[in-house]
């Protein structure tokens, strides 16, 4: 597993220096239009005043805090902008490892692989619980792993790279698990607009001191280059988090900002629903040829990503970049996320190829 | 000192909330207009295909780092595009540190705040060297200073807070005292387009292994808020800052990097001339309106600032809301900036209304 740089970069480098068409299954960049009217707040920026151009406050755009804070149901006090998930989960991890309450974090396997990475640079330690073949996670093995070590438990809710959805009571016991060790729960929800399942809950559901909950816009307004995101903090740890925010970037952008907050203002559940319609008929369809091609695989109930198996092809960097060089197909490789998935590929289906990808993939395994 | 949470924004905020009329002259927001170009860059964005609004490169756009590369007279892999100088300092700082060379930090007394705050949150310690009345550095002072301890030197020229701008052989001696030490001379040159003195020289004019360079369009450009910046780091010690960089924040804003590299192909000197234009006569107004209060005062050869000293009226922050309230103007207190200006106020010149600022504080302190 590759804690310190993440594969992602890399993967799609050698997929866009391919020398043939290769689709693009790697990243979880959406492929689908973001709202208009994100489209509309960043003309309407354009024309603003030069003082709308300098820092907003650091901790972000108040009244897109208070937008935030409204739709999630906390104080605006509580709410922090960041540079997208990938700020919001450093400050999260950082604050919980700054407690002095353990060092070592609790995180799956299967993982986001940025997790570990982070986890290295904030000088923690990692140990992972497995989950089973779908992804699902049993919090008994959480609280079996959990020690006063543990300062977090890191999750990511509907899961990257399995396609799980924890049930509410899954999130409930994995705060009490965390309040048991006066540990923190670091709930990363950044697809729960990706919810195919219905049985999302986050874990803003379960009120208590030792939970942070992580999420941006990137995915479900498809503006991951934006770097539009947020973490709220219990009020006891929000301090300290808007100090690092501040230490290391000042403020979050404030042309996203305004651009978000516009579009969170101005657009309907369709847009969003319209989302998740593609995105079931996608993994139908690409479900469908991997099983027309007699391929393992896990159907996700959320996010973005299918896990597939193919017999006698381990999912190694090398057998990833074979794939997009011999059957035009880019994925990422199981190996990524955990040993426990070293045999199977990651697709994310970003691409209205996806039957054609699904294609490929057959003929090239038959 | 307040090394954690920089003073900045609880100034502006008391100034916000004051009952009266109130020349803002806090914080290092240009209250002149961005490049048109900017605006343009922003406006063409907000029409790009979805593909566009996804993940810029981690490093960032290609173009804007062979832009930046081209005009800084180094290679392109050298340049991290940063979410403003803010994170480009906490990178290189960062960078420094990790080296395992000493844990120490010279740094200037007076201190920009931030550098004295990312190092405590860093691990690290500060050692400070005074400048003199002027706010010149005496690179002897800094290498008497200097030991096996020393990880970084700091130094931000044209400087915040002084105006002080300094010369080609102080860099050179910098560095000098950087590779003498196996330490590295961090050059935060934020300001760079505002010497008015003629005599700026980059640390980038003395080529070494010892040094990173910062800076971003924040102040060039008037966009503080856009949050884009960069470091540019020796060969051997870039492929670190990237994984920080990626692990932290993944990306910088893309909107901004589009915009900003829109700005900097099509904008011209004029525009960077008629901003020094505006801040010369700004300091000109402003001090002799001082010189006809009696007051005591630094005449800045770069960036925005003019520290002042009232008979009798110390810089606390005690005395900065006071004055806010009792004279309608709002400055900085130089305690913000370290014991050796305890004494003074810092005024930033970003407001048209300089003239009046100096007459209140003439009534007010006659």
């Amino acid at each position: 597993m590759e804690y310190e740089t993440p594969l992602f970069f890399h993967v799609m480098q050698y997929a866009n220096a391919a020398d043939r068409d290769v689709i693009d299954m790697v990243s979880g960049n959406p492929d689908w239009e973001p709202p208009e009217a994100l489209r509309e707040g960043l003309r309407e920026y354009a024309d603003l005043d030069p003082d709308r151009f300098q820092y907003p406050p650091s901790e972000g755009l108040r009244e897109l805090r208070e937008e935030i804070a409204a739709r999630r149901g906390v104080d605006a006090d509580q709410v922090v902008v960041t540079n997208g998930a990938g700020e919001a989960n450093y400050l999260a991890m950082a604050r919980a490892l700054e407690r002095d309450r353990g060092s070592e974090l609790l995180l799956t396997d299967p993982v986001y692989p940025y997790y570990p990475g982070k986890t290295t640079l904030l000088d923690g330690s990692q140990r992972f619980v497995a989950t089973d073949e779908e992804g699902r996670l049993d919090p008994e093995a959480v609280r079996a792993a959990a020690s006063a070590e543990t300062a977090a438990i890191v999750v990511n809710t509907p899961n990257n790279p399995t396609g799980a959805v924890y049930p509410e009571e899954t999130m409930r016991e994995l705060v009490a698990v965390a309040e048991d060790h006066d540990a923190i729960l670091v709930s990363d929800e950044v697809y729960d607009h990706y919810d195919l399942s219905g049985r999302f809950a986050s874990a803003l559901a379960v009120d208590s001191p030792n939970r942070i909950v992580t999420n941006a816009f990137s995915k479900s307004m498809a503006i991951t280059g934006v770097r539009v995101g947020y973490a709220i903090f219990p009020p006891e740890l929000v301090a300290d988090a808007k100090r690092r925010h501040m230490l290391v970037n000042v403020a979050t952008t404030r042309p996203g900002q305004y651009a978000v907050l516009n579009a969170l203002r101005e657009t309907g559940p369709d847009y969003y629903e319209r989302n998740r319609e593609r995105l079931r008929e996608r993994v139908e369809t690409f479900t469908d040829a991997l099983d027309a091609a007699g391929a393992e695989y896990t159907t996700p109930r959320g996010s973005f990503y299918v896990m597939a198996r193919f017999d006698g092809y381990p999912g190694t960097l090398e057998n990833v970049e074979r794939l997009i060089d011999e059957a035009g197909v880019a994925g990422m490789p199981g190996e990524a996320f955990g040993d426990s998935r070293s045999d199977w590929l990651r697709f994310a289906l970003v691409t209205p190829r996806v039957e054609e990808a699904a294609e490929r993939l057959a003929t090239y395994f038959e």
